[in-house]
């Protein structure tokens, strides 16, 4: 028997273990220092009541023989699909419910969708990046090009003239830098797909912290994405779902590749590969888009917007160059001074006990920057603001 | 772009659909007639007390800040890992929880697992056989064989001597059969994955289902099986979570293949590609565990096992032939007068308005045969049984 040769080539993920032990071991000498840690993407703030309500109320019904649920479709239940049909369509955008399958998460779904495209496939993903793009790819032996992100570009490379990727990933607004793509470089790539028939993989998991009208909040608002874009989203940042888990992925029915219809073809994995979402944490998912829920959501989204715009704040009193933290929960930050990633990680830790990400963990386009993430307390926030104002530059 | 070449040796899964035809067009001409399903294998008792009560309290736990859970680990929470291995060691099995990965059902990890495997390896499957074995494999391009049921072997296959398979799937008890695997075959096939340096992937969906002390309840009461075997579980059929969606996973830590640890490669497998189960749904699952939850679970498992014993009394009368519904929910009966699995189905629906689940949808070596199961209301599998005796032969 032989295991996948590609995960030989897959490089061990030393970001947030490294960054556990480098914790550590300025906790065992420093025992009784407070720690501000902005740096992991996980929300605080708990689920709306709304959704609350929603989790307890089926799992009620799931004890009475009356309402008792068994197996349901592995797309996912009507309900949900249909109250995200609704959601899209307050923004322009008509979905039929076959195009709508609900998932545990925008992760597993960027890892599985791409169980239906040939392995032979060039792969082009943004740097800095989300790991799991490039990832999940080496681990199908995918051939990987990169879209290099700079201060140039505002962290917001345009396809390039002579890109020859068959799929290209795009996440809007961006983990990690927090740049938000507008209307007008999406339409570049959809454009670049069209021509090219390559596919777009859209994560759109940030979508909820859009508050400028004029940017857009899914890949199709743009003219022509029906035909080229899969859209991946997910309600942990919308709802707080990061414990909970459930999110939507959109496959248009008339996206068509070598004549099959890969809407077709995700149907068929799905249903061969997976049995659907927790029917419970389907009723919770639906309460996010009932009025009531989705304000409760959004004052969460708010809340951490208003701490998002407290890190612009700070850093710009400082002097020190960033993107994000506009329509974004991530400020990514270019490290004074030219340290590299790991050594402003070191600094802060060490001089004044903050932990944010090294850019460096994202690829080699974040070698020099550092991402601080919004979802923490507002006390935090503002201490931590506060401790590196005293930092000597 | 290219799309996955496989997915084109796919065969529609015509089972399921071509059911539901007939059954739709038989209703059409006799609306009023009253059917009784025997088909489909999922539960109809609810969720035990303490599973809801669990949920509940989850659910609330989710709405306080203070008590509100994010990511969880991808492996699942280590309080549901420790519960199972308390499972496991009632069985005389020593797991450690690094062994144990939580999961949203067996058919999730059944499809995912094959990711850590080459594709370049030759995997065996029973005949009959539970769909989802073949066709992730045909989605992944390997080459199988299969090992033929029988009424001679009693729908047991031993290992042949000729067999030549880097990984081997077991179900034991056995969907669609019944059939129950002793510890001698279950060692026959360890031997040979041992030999062989095969890996066994056991589905042990339906082990809570035996009663009989002398029979296996998972592959690693084999001497040996943790070099050799991955085993897959659900509480789908163990507690009533076909629509709640939770189950296990355990790849021993001393299961190496190619000097590599099959337990690392799926850790980075999940890691990489899912973000766990929802907490809400682990401390659901955690309650079957504890002793109370147990007990009820079995309350309902009992109430099938004793629709079991029904259906097979009613074709012991008949003088029909078949195994399972011993220590199983699924009873294998042979159709009589050398009907096909359709044209039998098809007299059942037409004569005595009964469902069920024609063999060859199972694979070629389910053809002449038929499933019923157990999980359907006592007083419909008691009018059934009465329905068949009523039948002309």
């Amino acid at each position: 028997m032989k295991v996948n040769p590609n995960y030989a080539n897959l490089q061990d993920s030393y970001l947030f273990s490294g960054i556990r032990r480098r914790i550590k071991a300025f906790l065992d000498v420093n025992p009784e220092a407070k720690l501000i840690r902005l740096g992991v993407g996980d929300v605080t703030r708990p689920l709306p009541p709304a959704v609350v309500e929603a989790l307890s109320a089926a799992s009620q019904e799931m004890g009475d023989a009356a309402t008792f649920r068994g197996y349901g479709e592995e797309q996912g239940c009507v309900f949900l699909r249909s109250a995200i049909a609704g959601y899209y369509a307050k923004k322009g955008v008509t979905l039929d419910e076959t195009e709508i399958f609900i998932s545990d998460g925008a992760k597993s779904d960027l890892a599985n969708i791409l169980d239906i495209f040939s392995e032979s496939n060039t792969v082009a993903v943004p740097d800095p990046v989300y790991p799991v793009y490039v990832d999940t790819n080496i681990m199908a032996g995918r051939r990987l090009v990169y879209l290099r992100g700079t201060p140039e570009n505002g962290f917001l490379p345009t396809p390039p003239v002579d890109l020859d990727a068959d799929i290209v990933y795009l996440c809007t607004p961006n983990n990690p830098t927090g740049a938000v793509y507008t209307k007008e470089l999406l339409k570049e790539y959809v454009d670049y797909a069209i021509r090219r028939d390559a596919v777009l993989l859209v994560d759109a998991a940030y979508e909820a912290f859009v508050r400028d009208p004029g940017l857009p909040t899914s890949i199709y608002e743009i003219e022509g994405a029906k035909q080229c874009a899969i859209e991946l989203s997910s309600l942990s940042k919308t709802a707080g779902f990061t414990g909970t888990r459930c999110g939507y992925t959109v496959v248009p029915q008339e996206l068509m590749r070598e004549g099959v219809s890969l809407n077709k073809y995700w149907l068929r994995r799905q249903t061969t590969k997976f049995n659907g979402v927790s029917y419970v944490i389907q009723r919770g998912a639906e309460a996010v888009f009932s009025e009531t829920g989705y304000a409760q959501a959004m004052e969460n989204v708010d809340y951490y917007l208003e701490n998002a715009a407290l890190l612009r704040e700070g850093l710009s009193k400082l002097g020190i160059w960033f993107v994000g933290g506009q329509n974004s929960p991530y400020v990514w930050l270019k490290c004074p001074d030219g340290l590299s990633s790991w050594e402003y990680f070191d600094k802060l830790l060490n001089e004044v006990h903050v932990v944010g990400t090294p850019g460096a963990g994202f690829g080699q386009g974040g070698e020099g920057f550092f991402r601080l993430t919004a979802f923490g307390k507002r006390e935090d926030v503002e201490e931590a603001m506060q401790r590196l104002s005293t930092l000597r530059q």
